[in-house]
């Protein structure tokens, strides 16, 4: 059984390796981080307790085929952390058997053997500006347990603290793929409110990583679903 | 010897498969088409011919490295139609010799053997709003030609005569990654001028794909380095 907190598409992936991608997304409940500018909270702070539905894989491909019709065939599970869950791998086996691209995200906090078989496997250390202290050890310990060439690595960067800690993260695993995202501190959800403030954030960004010699190898990306839609649910 | 338009960066890869990757620019002069709306009519309509300079590979490299310092490893090659320019391929193996990874965008009415050197082949046939008439003849022996896990394909919309060209090209070359990507009619150079415009179009597309079965392994894409700048020159 999987703790479900939304299902919803399909839309794009507005983030990451797979950017613009035509998706479904399963979000799943219960995280064991708490990041300060977490952009779905309500994931693993109890607001929104009572929407848990504790789901088969079954009635989740049925109810990702209800929603999504025949318009899909990728599937975006995030979180919360499903890395917590070790029933995704069963989902992660239907969708494949329904044709479907499977891409996850998780912090790297936890190993499941099932993350061999995710097709785009988002690996995303926290920075300082979380809160969080990310165990490097385990961290290792998990990309480690991974195949380099299906998994990515993603760090958000809201200040030079966290700038600092992408460069550590990018030389510590200089052969995965590398994306610098830019963090999002608008968590309202006022459609377009903070579309310009986002663009200027991104593109200060752009600027750093730019100018540093030590930072080559890497993409800068903004999330897209922020500039069109700030923090709405269900897009 | 290579016609070059403009050399330029770091900056970010605006657009495409390789969107947000720090890469440094090459644009070369003359081209085979004339698009109604190319943000790129200088490299064509001589209001720039005396900015054209006839480099040799060297020379190219050297001038890379004067602006682009050590702070890159990505070049981006564009025109015009690069594909018209038999010596790219000596340009090709010189970043390759450097340790540089070489992206290339073509319209694919040209074939040329260096062709299957470049790390990201991006074939932008080119809709019915251009006011071209793409010849599929050619693309098909093009990509005939070319090795299918190195190549990808990004069509431009518009509108919706537009779309269904996109669609007749993700259907004809079904195993190639799909890049639907938002027309963008602004082609001023005032910076942010029209950023709220291209997110609303923007928008539509993704509408229209995720309301479409037929498009379902696709991807919906902005020109990031527009909403950031228009269509300002050497950024």
């Amino acid at each position: 059984m999987i703790p479900v907190m939304e299902i919803f598409g399909p839309t794009i992936q507005g983030e990451g390796i797979v950017i613009g991608r035509k998706t479904m997304f399963v979000r799943t409940a219960g995280c064991d981080f708490r990041c300060s500018w977490c952009d779905s909270k309500f994931t693993w702070d109890g607001s929104m307790k009572e929407d848990i539905r504790m789901m088969t894989t079954e009635d989740i491909y049925r109810e990702l085929r209800e929603i999504g019709g025949q318009s899909f065939n990728h599937v975006t599970i995030s979180g919360g952390n499903p890395a917590l869950i070790k029933d995704i791998g069963t989902l992660v086996d239907l969708l494949h058997a329904e044709s479907c691209q499977v891409a996850l995200e998780t912090q790297g906090s936890k190993f499941q053997t099932w993350m061999r078989d995710i097709d785009q496997l988002t690996i995303s250390p926290k920075p300082p500006s979380s809160g969080m202290n990310q165990n490097l050890t385990i961290l290792d310990d998990v990309i480690s347990q991974l195949d380099a060439t299906k998994i990515n690595l993603k760090v958000v960067v809201f200040d030079e603290a966290d700038y600092q800690f992408a460069k550590q993260m990018h030389h510590r695993y200089l052969n995965l793929p590398f994306y610098v995202q830019v963090g999002n501190p608008y968590l309202e959800d006022e459609v377009n409110a903070h579309t310009s403030k986002l663009l200027a954030r991104y593109e200060e960004v752009i600027d750093r990583v730019m100018q540093d010699d030590d930072m080559n190898h890497v993409y800068v990306t903004p999330q897209l679903h922020t500039l069109l839609w700030s923090n709405k649910k269900g897009v």
